[in-house]
């Protein structure tokens, strides 16, 4: 793999320049559904495996070793900066983060401080680094965006309506204020120390600001994403904004000026495309389940989504969301030349 | 309240004929969130109280006492007529329906048979009797669409994902398609025999069928729920069909021709009422969390709604799901009194 000549496409489609082929990256490409991964984890949870950098770079190489993809992806979870500055958060498998104790009341921040990437996450940083050494192909380092931390460090544990993170939202917007304050400073200082350590794109992850109606997310949110994106633009590395349902906030999600917008399956990508704007690179955005289903439905669908991109620059191709865990590597494997063939 | 004159505000807005000022009713306000409800309920569960008609009635009357609402819903859950062809069914507390032996196979349709609503579930016909002599507004009856109750019978639980459900739609489409079909059968027997106890109006809740790409809602999905909505017709009550993060498939509901269509929060009503055509009522669409704010924030949200709906006839105002169990009954008082003053 060292022989290899570095491959730039990934990052030449993120700042919209012409590309021999539409690059390919799949949203947790490396974990639950490799085989190998299984086998390396045993019993171990997430956040061990990321406290040991030998064991996550290894995680993060295995798909790379498997697909064709022109991208790698930090092996890390959102929350594992939460969990550095010493807030008690647990990853519970088939479940998600969780914390004893949710955030609740302005006396909670004080469990927040500033980060100090190289002494509070040090594993990450040597994680990047030995990553680095290995990959002729990019690495993206990512973060959570404040909102999608808030509502984990709120509700205790993955929610579908967010109640306790809108009640707080509304009934103290000046605590809601400093959370997410305290959030973005933490997370510009982070990604600032993975390009420092190497990464050479960002994405933040959103995830699941599409449970908010546009109003409230552009009030709320988006200040504070875009803080985010203005901290890290001077280190010229590009920049990608992701969350899913997030088809009624596309225009508003490109505001944050980040140079790419990640979109799920739902919006068709010219739809998506005519919303954030021409100016933006797209990422997606295939149905995970989709993958599920027979070579003839996948193939389809990639078509689909390759007929919707349209041939324009700055489309990488990705799922709408995360590789399922049912997922069979053999189809993703296929999948990444199926879409190299088509553009090439 | 039996001497009042029948008001009729929402069967005239559901036909978009005109009104006196915009009829109000919220899903899910017989319920979770009153404290006579949680008193009423005591240890039971849903289906022992849907079993029960002097208590589902009761139920459903709850809410009309407290709030100045335009038309009351029976109070019953969509697995009901599932159970009641002999499927093992459990609605588990703040979980929602479970079965112990999801659906998988072909072999699984034999666990479905046509429905004979008055032996299978007779007492959805007797509380809709009882219900009916006390109400001096229209009561809607309701159904699950066959996407939704396919989804709780393959899943086995409530699925944030529907990894099972797309699968079998992509690996198995006959077994999907008669899986359909026995669901579309029963849903048309079961609403039919609904109006002819005396509901009068239908709504079908396909609540999770946002999950899907529009191209796998069109071609999986949507003739089921047209054939529905065509079975139903020649009774001439009017229809509502409603999911949530169905923002982009709005366009493709529509063409199932019910009369109204509900719309979640996320997607503004002026937006969503271009795609779903002018000829078809609308009903929504605040965010229930916003519910649990402050009044000015409720306030604020309901006049960006009903600015959004532009006084337009063929608004149904409601919120984008149900009310959240955490809702203070005060609140939704005012709100209905609110939109009423604000319309008229």
């Amino acid at each position: 793999m060292s022989e290899a000549p570095f491959n730039d496409r990934f990052l030449r489609a993120c700042r919209r320049e012409p590309v021999d082929a539409t690059p390919v990256w799949f949203m947790r490409q490396a974990g639950r559904s490799l085989p190998e991964y299984r086998e390396l984890r045993g019993d171990a949870d997430v956040l061990t495996l990321t406290r040991t950098p030998e064991l996550a770079a290894e995680i993060c190489l295995q798909p790379v070793r498997r697909y064709d993809v022109d991208a790698a992806i930090l092996f890390c979870d959102i929350m594992v900066p939460i969990a550095g500055v010493g807030v008690d958060v647990r990853i519970v498998q088939n479940q998600g983060p969780t914390l004893a104790e949710p955030f609740r009341t302005d006396a909670d921040l004080s469990r927040l401080r500033p980060i100090e990437p190289e002494a509070d996450v040090p594993f990450v940083m040597e994680t990047i680094r030995l990553v680095r050494k290995e990959l002729r192909i990019p690495l993206i380092g990512f973060s959570g965006a404040p909102f999608t931390l808030a509502s984990y460090l709120v509700e205790g544990r993955p929610s579908r309506d967010h109640t306790n993170t809108k009640a707080l939202m509304h009934r103290e917007p000046e605590t809601w204020g400093r959370l997410m304050d305290a959030l973005t400073g933490m997370m510009i200082t982070y990604l600032r120390a993975q390009v420092e350590a190497g990464v050479q794109a960002l994405q933040l992850f959103d995830s699941w600001a599409g449970a908010l109606d546009p109003t409230d997310y552009e009030r709320h949110v988006l200040p504070w994403t875009t803080r985010i994106v203005d901290g890290v633009k001077d280190l010229g590395v590009p920049t990608i904004h992701f969350g899913v349902n997030t088809g009624h906030l596309l225009s508003l999600m490109a505001r944050a000026e980040t140079d790419v917008v990640g979109v799920d399956w739902r919006t068709p990508l010219d739809e998506a495309w005519g919303r954030i704007g021409e100016e933006h690179g797209i990422q997606g955005n295939l149905d995970p389940a989709a993958c599920l289903g027979p070579w003839e439905v996948v193939e389809a669908k990639a078509g689909d989504v390759l007929r919707q991109a349209g041939g324009r620059t700055g489309h990488i191709f990705n799922l709408g969301h995360g590789v399922l865990p049912e997922t069979d590597p053999g189809t993703l494997a296929r999948l990444t030349d199926l879409v190299h063939e088509e553009t090439s």
